[in-house]
């Protein structure tokens, strides 16, 4: 039977302000993403989250991301990719040390940082070395067929090549900008169709029919409001009538 | 033959700013407290620490302290237990994470963190928890006879009682304040003598007289300018002529 | 006719973080306190808030707090004087630079400075010293007959006695402690009475019967919730009621 | 009589660190940019600082940079034109609290803002709408024929074009890469001859031969060692020999 990982960003509250709906998104994904305190959550918040997340079983990763709170770690950073590597280590190390197991099931870059390192080799090379110092067997979650992923293969630590179920692909692989009409599927129907489709012929069709070879492992989902969240439970749906199951790897 | 430990403050510095003589200090200790980024330090100035300790043998330990870098972590700040003992495990957390091996020294609280747990009981409990979140086999450095030892004796984590060799004490085991005259010591050589008392006697003398026991673990020493590099070189000799060899337990 | 000034805090949102009901709430006070991006707010906020308080007519007030996000400026720390006084005259000078007038309303401490102050003079003292180095005639909000006040008369700038309808008193001034069961009332009903014969009888009755001289000019209500919004909806038609208008002085 | 301004970074200290040689280069400028606690500074540096300018007599600049203290502002954020316009009205508006006259002389851009502004002419209008907010007769510095300039024009502020001494020139005006061999030149007596030129002929020869037309208001020097002092010195005699007297406008 296809497997299929979903997998969400959590623990993205900051001292007095809330953020997402993290409990009830918990229970539709199989691995979450916890912020580390540099782009949101705070000590108390991973604390939170990591015991949320162990209850319920999930992969629990971490999500670091730039220093940049006010931005929520949107803003690209011109950072050396020696600073980025140690930002990375900071990050996942202080994750790490709250859960029980003393051991991660992946790392995934946030926002800006996941963006910029999918185009950038040094970049992204310094995020998996970063991952590295911590654990050389540590997955890293990647946009498919990015530099996160050759950069993996580069270090030498496992990867998992993530892709977008509500997005649209450009030719070249790389996603449709949000700046643009195309950018999003908001259908919830079409969104599980085209994920049941990138699982089972292991390619997605770019908006200009370009066929893309895409072999996904995770498949990225938002829990941040109600629509989002019955996003993800169609999304379930049409897996499962797909015959494909959610789990991860 | 009698040991002691001596320990230092390192890792200090941040960003654009440098502080301290890291490199002049570690050959004349045997385990140094390493800046975790809340109160000095960024994790490229805790990557270069740990390296440099890594290579000349010392013990790593990690020197968590309150988020407070413009007060330099010696502002106390009214914090809840829930939320010190978070904020420790993932200072502690991030700076394990650069180390070979995986594996801390000891952990020490910085500056107010310190001084206000070795009074305080609730306070140095959530230390100890936050400490155990990360090992439950990695010992604290504390105030020898404080809060801070009996703390670690409720968590069941292992302790190293603490000493000041330049610094008169109180009847009832506490530093004289430092806003009095006779709080500091300066003549390197009594300090050396001093010292030397409390490790063969297993008692110090407190400034009215009374015999104070108390068995140290380890002795705290400063590196932040010549002056303060002179007085450990005294103290070396002093001990050495003692008969006493620094090293760690 | 009597009048009475209400005032709320606002502009606490934070980057990808809301808070509050600031366009709910500023219709029906006739001051605000905004925050200045030390415990809450960030300079985009502050843009935005001061717009929205400009175009209502309310009186714009500054409320620094201490250097704390993750807190909330709700822990205290311990910052010498010149050190809060220059965090005064930094936040108040900040948030004066996005208004059109150039000149502010008022200055109202936040959470734990404000608590603090309203019992350590020298801290009072700070704090009026950091505001009169903005602008000599800048009224301060603090806690009737507290040390806020005795220290407003001291370095000589304005002031305005803050009361809470909603919160029992003790038989010295002070406020019951939040910690204690009858430390708020919750009836709006109640809350209205009590600010009508505060400022009709200038007077306020402890929980122990003691009556304490209290001469109000400025009432803080909150509206970070619809219960709270509505509160201050029953207390505007009370003090309607009782001939009492709502004005800024 | 020709006159030129000589501007410096000063008050870029922060907490425990220490930073630059203010006392030092102050007596050997007209004008300082004061650092406002987002990139270096924090408002005990900036009161201090302020009272050492305003002592001494020099044109008081502020000098914003990107909120990044770990990266000295030397790292490029990509900040929305709204984000920086605030961010600056921010910072401007925080160091003009601390002044007696409550007016500043000029605002300079401080490191990666001001070298991404002078190109980019969304950033540069951006700056200048923020301190047109604070004060629409407050002066930029920028560098000469760079957006910032043009921007100044657009927006309606007042401006001073800077020139460096030190630097050499591409053919387009802009300088050459600090990455590359010929960019910064180390003799004092060819800067002070570089100077002379600019003010006198008003032109500066690029490294290609272009002689690039250039009105310089004010030049660049540093003071953060004793080497950068002495040029100063040097520019200073260089200037005098010259008839050139250093005066802010």
């Amino acid at each position: 039977m296809a497997t299929i990982d979903l997998n969400s960003d959590l623990g993205e509250a900051f001292g007095r302000y809330s953020l997402g709906r993290d409990s009830e998104i918990i229970p539709l994904v199989s691995s979450v993403n916890v912020a580390c305190g540099y782009h949101a959550g705070d000590s108390d918040v991973m604390a939170q989250t990591v015991e949320l997340a162990e209850e319920a079983g999930v992969g629990i990763g971490a999500h670091p991301g730039f220093p940049d709170l006010q931005g929520f770690g949107r803003r690209k950073m011109d950072m050396k990719p020696a600073e980025v590597q140690h930002m990375v280590t900071y990050q996942v190390g202080a994750l790490l040390a709250f859960t029980k197991s003393k051991k991660l099931h992946h790392v995934k870059p946030h926002g800006a940082l996941y963006n910029a390192a999918a185009k950038d080799h040094d970049l992204a090379v310094a995020i998996c070395k970063g991952i590295a110092q911590v654990d050389g067997d540590l997955p890293i979650y990647g946009l498919a067929n990015s530099e996160l992923i050759s950069a993996a293969k580069e270090v030498g630590i496992p990867f998992a090549q993530e892709a977008f179920g509500d997005r649209n692909y450009n030719a070249d692989g790389t996603l449709v900008s949000r700046s643009l009409p195309d950018a999003v599927i908001k259908d919830p129907k079409q969104v599980a169709k085209r994920v049941a489709l990138m699982i089972n012929n292991q390619e997605i069709i770019a908006l200009d029919g370009t066929k893309i070879p895409l072999k996904p492992d995770s498949i990225c989902v938002h829990g941040d409001n109600q629509a989002a969240l019955d996003i993800v439970k169609e999304l379930r749906n049409g897996l499962s009538e797909a015959g494909i199951e959610i789990k991860t790897f």
